[in-house]
């Protein structure tokens, strides 16, 4: 997703094209300023398949009458160290929005503290949320169900979704640490992609729908997707499910793609993030722990290996001084929303 | 470590034998208890690793030292939800003992609740913890960091520990979902197993001291394992470093290693572990998630796929009504300890 015969964009004028574009689909003012950051974020930090583009799956889901486009998201305390954000099955980053503030708060009460979201849809990355919690000082960890899309170990048929695991660590000086990945064995963009360019997958990435290991990726696609890491990534996917699932009164991802109903929308259901913050159990040493995980950093750096979030950061960097090039197909299609409706 | 040349035993006579033992390598009364009774749970469930094998190295590292054998654990309450025992360099199990009362209380009133495990020697497998607050009826999550063993990917010097995490969830009727599996590609053990039969390792599995891909198992020993699942095991190594070594005040893998000094001994560090009550989400509605929950597990089951912790739970059933059997070149070993001293 290099186009170099594309558009140069600012950040500035790649949000405001986003927020004009959710307005036009009709998604409220609240909800297109909250979503249009996060396909900025995406699109910044040099993730494609998480940026710009999303505003098509974004307002394809408007369109499908998946998601409640004036959603007015609820925020309840359930317990002392609990918080609950009812999206009203609207678009997670308003709701997550809403709940930051009150889980911050919550944590550095508590010293841990959860919040679910719950009756959302998701189109997007988690990273920016552990993100902006590990701004706010405090460790944070989210996981999210999707669609039933993935095989459990041992299995051949869909169970799970992509079943995402993200995770924030404050760092004191510079970028957090931040990782988010798919506890599937690829995303299901990356199969798409193989569809469309006519490639074979390879054969750990799925089964077709009798269950045979295949490497056409459009079986896959109507088969089951793998997890990554065998057995070991299978539980994590499971653990996903129960977590952001039923634990918060949500749907699992075999309830979701059911919901859905053949619509092709984007998943609804919940998503659970739990923020720790590191002066509960450390106080007034919490400066010098921190310094002791940064010594790890080092230790990885030092032997030529990459943070997870390096390769995004050394983008956003790129980003807030040259601006993006949106490729012109792509500019294209999103000039066409709303227009064409 | 199926021997049938072995040493027929029921739970009991096992349970009398490593507490003997362990009392008289030294160690004080309560805790020659709660070691005793993790042993025979690794045993009772087929886990000959993490079985009455470790009475063997359990009694090394309190002859080398490394264990204080009298270590009084101290509870504290750092913060609302957060709880602290201070273990005072004395095997875990005690120091999480005392914890867990406090911990499933903290959960009930909180809905989601930290125990922080400090100063603790580790030998022993997480899974006997998690399914301990399973049983409470409350959801689990613990991990610990152990020794510098394992190299980052991309890399190919140890960084972190096999750094194991382990998730248990309760199920009305039966036993509890349960995993618990180490971020590194194979159990060291594993490794070691190889090394004394004289058999190669997969290349996946280690790099030598020099950083090359080797089939040698002690070369990999004495140089760097690798984590499972590429960076996304590499990058939940990382994690369980920074939440149970930086986050609770206590030692990364390795500093760990560094403060064992070639003793050899087990590795001495924290343990975090955090507990979720389901009531506090879903209050009346438990009972009714709780089932969903159970729709996702006989959709795995149902197509022959089986759940993390079933060959564990059929093992137990069958030790319980029948006793174990101990090999028995492991049972004189057993023998000999005190007897040795």
């Amino acid at each position: 997703m290099t186009d170099h015969a594309g558009v140069p964009m600012t950040l500035a004028a790649l949000r405001a094209l986003a927020r004009a574009k959710l307005r036009a689909v009709g998604l409220a003012e609240d909800h297109a300023e909250a979503v249009a950051e996060t396909m900025v974020a995406g699109e910044r930090d040099g993730c494609a398949s998480h940026g710009i583009y999303r505003l098509l799956v974004a307002a394809a889901s408007v369109r499908a009458g998946v998601v409640v486009p004036d959603a007015v998201p609820v925020v309840s305390r359930p317990g002392k160290a609990l918080v609950r954000v009812d999206g009203g099955g609207g678009f997670a980053q308003l709701a997550f929005a809403r709940g930051l503030p009150v889980l911050v708060a919550a944590a550095r009460e508590h010293g841990i503290a959860a919040l679910a979201l719950n009756h959302v849809v998701h189109f997007a990355a988690l990273w920016p949320e552990v993100e902006a919690l590990a701004r706010e000082g405090l460790v944070a960890l989210a996981c999210t169900p999707s669609h039933a899309w993935v095989a459990p170990a041992g299995g051949t048929q869909p169970v799970f979704g992509t079943n995402p695991i993200a995770f924030g660590w404050p760092r004191p000086a510079g970028d957090p640490f931040v990782f988010d990945f798919a506890t599937s064995a690829v995303a299901r963009g990356e199969i798409e992609l193989h569809r469309r360019a006519g490639l074979p997958v390879p054969e750990e990435w799925g089964y077709d729908a009798e269950g045979a290991p295949t490497t056409d990726a459009k079986a896959v696609l109507d088969g089951a997707m793998r997890t990554f890491g065998g057995h070991k990534g299978s539980a994590l996917a499971a653990m996903v499910e129960l977590l952001a699932g039923p634990l918060i009164g949500d749907l699992t991802s075999r309830e979701s793609l059911a919901l859905d109903d053949g619509r092709g929308g984007s998943p609804v259901g919940g998503e659970l993030i739990v923020a720790i913050d590191p002066a509960g159990f450390l106080g007034e040493a919490t400066t010098a722990h921190l310094a002791r995980a940064e010594a790890m950093f080092a230790a990885i750096e030092a032997q030529g290996a990459r943070l997870p979030s390096a390769r995004r950061y050394a983008a956003r960097a790129h980003s807030l001084a040259e601006g993006v090039v949106v490729p012109a197909a792509l500019h294209a299609e999103i000039m066409a929303i709303g227009a064409a409706a």
